[in-house]
């Protein structure tokens, strides 16, 4: 069975976005480089450093389904109607949006909470990974220990204020570095969630 | 003239310590390696990496004097009534302890807040470096735009709760890696700050 693992970029101080859901900041790094990044299931390209691109490719290869939260759904305008990364995408929510239950929909929403969503995007990835998104989700499977990976990308970047990835933890949770990659503008850290 | 710099150990989720000032979590790493490092000025020896080792030694030695606050002379007992790493400790205070006040004191104790600190503590370092430490004093010190450097040894943990480094911080400041050193259980980031 895959490892559940939480991707994040992050400024120096903690914050995912400013209190304005703006991330040009921390995402600064995805234009800093010379190497064209296509993203996976958008026709958006990013110019990363080749170290930043080795490694995106192959953290995001041993990826077989998403765990995401219903905001981050409702911010990024349901990603232009389009699975993440064209992977089996599980959204946590107490109400589904009516538009997107149809058949065929990329998108499956689970109302019986992050526990059951995991559970799900499991078994829809075989041997591959789940990749959970979303700062509440993570923080909630977080506390539920269903986290093996916290992949972050730090941004060399105060942001003061904002949207706090890792809040709401009541006890401290130990991890090991696995990986530490140099990009250009960003430092990647890989880190398993010691239990 | 030489720069101004704040180091400090701090958890990814951005705390120096946890809410009883506890650091052993945080500093795990400083009995995580194999190789002895004597603690400057004091008779405490580290366990670190070889790589730690070198890159505290260097970063170490450019320094010539230190700032702090209050908080961190108390905390630490007045550092057992050394000066810290043997270097012109300046202390910023409202309140100077009038047992520390006498001739030949290791310790001088600067009324005028943060910027009058670091000013007499740059003429004292000479062409060498000024270290800020106390994360109220390094706050107040990033918001009047004083600090040059950032050091941060990132510690593989999440403490959930207690002292944070950066906070209070009204705008982004933007930083620009300089730096990056894996040692055993810790990633030190150096970052210049961008002016």
């Amino acid at each position: 069975m895959g490892k559940v693992m939480a991707g994040f970029t992050m400024s120096l101080d903690g914050f995912v976005a400013d209190p304005n859901d703006d991330v040009s900041l921390v995402f600064k790094w995805y234009s800093a480089g010379d190497v064209d990044f296509p993203l996976p299931g958008t026709n958006r390209v990013f110019k990363i450093s080749q170290a930043s691109a080795d490694y995106l490719t192959e953290s995001w290869s041993t990826l077989g389904a998403i765990v995401t939260g219903r905001r981050d759904f409702d911010v990024s305008n349901a990603w232009g109607g389009k699975a993440l990364m064209d992977l089996p995408t599980f959204i946590v929510t107490h109400h589904p949006p009516q538009e997107w239950l149809h058949e065929g929909s990329p998108f499956t929403f689970v109302t019986e909470g992050v526990e059951a969503a995991i559970e799900r995007a499991r078994a829809a990835a075989g041997e591959k990974n789940v990749g959970v998104g979303g700062t509440q989700i993570v923080q909630q499977a977080l506390r539920a220990g269903l986290i093996d990976q916290i992949d972050i990308d730090l941004a060399p970047v105060l942001l003061g204020a904002g949207i706090r990835l890792f809040d709401n933890l009541p006890e401290p949770i130990e991890l090991e570095i696995q990986r530490v990659v140099e990009g250009t503008g960003v430092t990647h850290i890989s880190y398993r969630v010691v239990k």
